[in-house]
């Protein structure tokens, strides 16, 4: 949206410069390959194999052959990859759509299990990443890496894309193990970042116990502060709306102000060398918890749909983008005199991630279930299974951390960065299309009764007799929308029942009923106003 | 959204670099005064003075001071203007809008008075101003102009920015009116776009009758052929979303699809040098006559908002931007030795723009009422006096004219350029807040039943407690509303039934039912499929 001092070196299109042709025939290519992808993912859902990411993936990479043909292999990217557009523009609105519609109830109950597996399981993952590419990547001659790149390949390959699975389980079946791995997709996410940067900020040549604690204590405040700063954003939307009831006027207002007032805490937290990605998620769980109840029944219906739909253009942006530029011959050319070595350093990293996600998941699933005492709450094997693969695949944080410390602008010169950047090309594109396409009949053989018929994950189909349907939910509200579920069905309810009430979680409700509900709005805490739009437009018509 | 060769352009910021400071600084500052702007816009409309466009401009011009301050003189631009970004991210949603929210009925009804207003008048009055320009400005000392200036002179400020009188002007009491006002407003923006597009192309210093043949018939070619291709555009958006009922699956995916086609379309305009106003307005009218009736309840809420919400912030960053680049001391250096001088061509230029608008309006309706028997379809001489003050107004189409033509990278190195550049934002400035501020005063002493009570022009209010509002209103269909407001009023009533019905409209009508809705969708032809959400959920459950 602001592009800031960027305005002047945007390339010059539009209607009144023909030089830059290029561009706009660029864009026209892009825009119409997005629209591609949606009616081909549409299409191919019928068969229930292949989901838009893949689709959008595959068109990438069969979008990159044909420019590559038509170029005459000069080159495949009409996209170069650009980190900032990824972190500024395209990964906001997907994780605070992540943190929007997130069942909050499901969330908090299992946060603790949560933080263990995405931010102490992705420590693990890490450290056995970075220590399994020292040991194994110092006998191959692959060029020149030091400790910093080490441990830089163990936050990349830490970075988990859980979209896949996700789109496969069903969010009302399996409502634990839904939580597990979209919580801990979305916490991994976080904590690779901060652990990226912290590695490109610390001085790591000269590690000793003094550093390793700074490492720690300013991981663990990046965590807390960017976490309340999202809070922060959420509630100050929250009392504005609240406060000045927006929706008297315009509906547009609040959306408008919803919008950026996300945007704002997303890129404050950037200012503040905070994790944006944090923030923004928190942002949107305060956000559909308190903000969203103050708005008029127009905004909520536009805000769900319109936040799902901007994180699903962004999603598929990012795949294509990601397939075409795969493809991007300067990238090869260093790697293309040894492909057999390549081939192996492609492996290897594949190889650990799956022992280094092997290496946490059992072991944590294992503490997790001696502290729970219902076995309902317990995660069983197979669970333990579905939660490993669902963190297999390897997606666009890893392309985006990858380009950001291997390469200058896409590219690169050094030999040994060559290999890196093409092995994790390699290893995304092959985990998201192998391991994505085996996700779905490896859940129904695991869990039989948990695969989705149809899977969409960030949106719920409605009909045109479901006339009421939207708003019968909202009245509801999210906070009692798994209980609701549950009611419909004997066996879920029997759970529900069985679990033991004075969590942590009852005791945050008694006070958010007290004092934060009364402040900030909230289901059932928006009053009603002698002015409200109603009496007013009655008026009019006077 | 894509931005193709310019991503690695793009300054590198975000959380993986800190030498971007300022950009991250610049993207917070910008979009803080975005959220300030609503809610200050809200606080003071109240007051039922100020308008959201008017507060925009005048927190850009605060803004401006303070950073010129703070930077003890250097700079007041955190932003440098770009066309680009004008024409390629915050045009086309406003545009596109636009066609989508019009009352059809309205507009169709009006189309040829609407065509005469926007098309000749504007012809009219860039020939008025251009003339006056050369006869003017010749014989002051004002650096050197050719003839290609002077004309594009004309045609900056021939666009106009009805936006305030539109906010003012109350669609169901005076509907001829609003859709006169509204109607000229799009097209006259089109056409004066158009028309500076063929001043920079055409070779204008040996102008013969057969270069004003050409002219003219490229001109048409250009009305005709962007119409026609946004008309495509719709349709073909409202073919695939009926044959793949795409929102059985999902809203998002509908919602997107609407999204990039009308973006997509105006791209398309772009690639083949026609005009993408144009194309995307028609654009949006067909999505909303076809492409709009063929989603789920879900997707109308949420595209009818959200495409309103987009072209919001789209107004609301444009006046802000334009506010705070009026004070950039680089334009301001040369004239300050004359500042005389500058007010008188600014002085000039205003007035041209009163005389110019006044000399198409008052014989063009003259002539137009010559064609209209009833008299409810006339324009009253208070109407003609309200039309002409809707187009005093000049926006961001003028700024971005003018800087296209007059500077490279929104600074110029010669006299005479800054002379104009200069004036064009005093007579922005001017116009927006001296004439927006007089605009509600005066209509109401005009048309005293016309002036809105609460203005929201983008918007409907709606309540809690009006749970079905939003639907009764989509399934009566935006065909029909003007109809069914005046039902309940008996005055309008009769100005209904008063009018003659066999017009083109109602040809129009029946071919659409028989040939049209049967293909494309529409209101009453969306057939029901058998495995609609419902029964799919239904069968997920079992």
């Amino acid at each position: 949206m602001a592009f800031g001092l960027v305005a002047q070196q945007l390339v010059r299109l539009g209607i009144l410069s023909t030089s830059d042709h290029a561009s706009v025939v660029s864009i026209n290519l892009f825009v119409a390959l997005l629209c591609g992808c949606i009616v081909i993912g549409h299409l191919l859902e019928e068969s229930r194999w292949i989901n838009e990411s893949i689709t959008a993936l595959v068109i990438g990479v069969c979008t990159g052959v044909v420019i590559l043909l038509t170029t005459k292999g000069k080159s495949s990217h009409i996209f170069v990859f650009s980190e900032d557009l990824f972190f500024i523009y395209l990964l906001p609105p997907i994780i605070f759509n992540a943190g929007f519609q997130v069942k909050k109830k499901q969330f908090f109950r299992n946060f603790m299990t949560i933080m263990l597996f995405g931010a102490v399981g992705t420590l693990i993952s890490f450290f056995i990443i970075s220590l399994g590419a020292i040991a194994l990547f110092r006998k191959m001659d692959i060029g020149s890496l030091d400790i910093g790149d080490f441990l830089a390949i163990g936050a990349i390959f830490s970075a988990t894309d859980s979209v896949c699975t996700l789109q496969v389980l069903n969010q009302d079946e399996t409502p634990l193990l839904y939580s597990l791995v979209f919580g801990e997709g979305v916490v991994n996410d976080a904590t690779s970042v901060v652990l990226f940067n912290a590695i490109q900020n610390f001085d790591l040549v000269h590690i000793d116990a003094i550093i390793i604690l700074k490492f720690v204590g300013n991981f663990g405040y990046l965590f807390l502060s960017s976490t309340l700063l999202g809070a922060f954003g959420g509630l100050l939307s929250a009392y504005i709306i609240k406060k000045l009831y927006i929706g008297r006027h315009s509906t547009d207002r609040e959306v408008a102000l919803m919008i950026l007032m996300a945007y704002l805490s997303y890129m404050l937290a950037e200012l503040l060398n905070l994790s944006g990605i944090l923030t923004v998620f928190f942002c949107g769980i305060v956000m559909s918890h308190y903000t969203w109840h103050n708005v008029t029944e127009s905004s909520r219906v536009t805000t769900k749909h319109a936040f799902a739909t901007l994180s699903f253009i962004a999603e598929i942006f990012l795949f294509l983008y990601v397939g075409m530029d795969a493809l991007d011959i300067e990238k090869w050319r260093f790697v293309s005199d040894s492909p057999g070595k390549s081939l192996r350093v492609s492996s290897i990293l594949l190889g650990l991630v799956l022992v280094g996600r092997a290496a946490f998941v059992f072991p944590l699933s294992f503490l997790s279930n001696l502290t729970k005492k219902s076995t309902d709450e317990r995660i069983i094997f197979k669970q333990q299974v579905t939660i490993w693969w669902a963190g297999l695949m390897r997606g666009a944080v890893s392309i985006a951390l990858a380009y950001n410390q291997f390469t200058r602008s896409g590219h690169t010169q050094l030999r040994g960065n060559a290999f890196l950047i093409t092995s994790t090309i390699t290893v995304v594109l092959f985990s998201t299309v192998v391991f994505g396409l085996m996700t779905k009949p490896l859940i129904r053989f695991l869990l039989p009764h948990s695969a989705k018929h149809l899977s969409s994950m960030s949106s719920e189909p409605s009909t045109p007799k479901s006339l009421l349907s939207p708003f019968l939910e909202n009245e509801q509200g999210s906070e009692v929308e798994v209980g609701g579920e549950f009611a419909s069905r004997p066996s879920s309810l029997r759970m529900l029942l069985s679990k033991p009430t004075h969590t942590v979680h009852d005791y945050w409700r008694k006070f958010d009923n007290a004092f934060m509900r009364p402040v900030f709005g909230g289901r059932g805490f928006v009053p009603f106003f002698p002015g409200s739009p109603t009496e007013q437009s009655a008026h009019n018509w006077q």
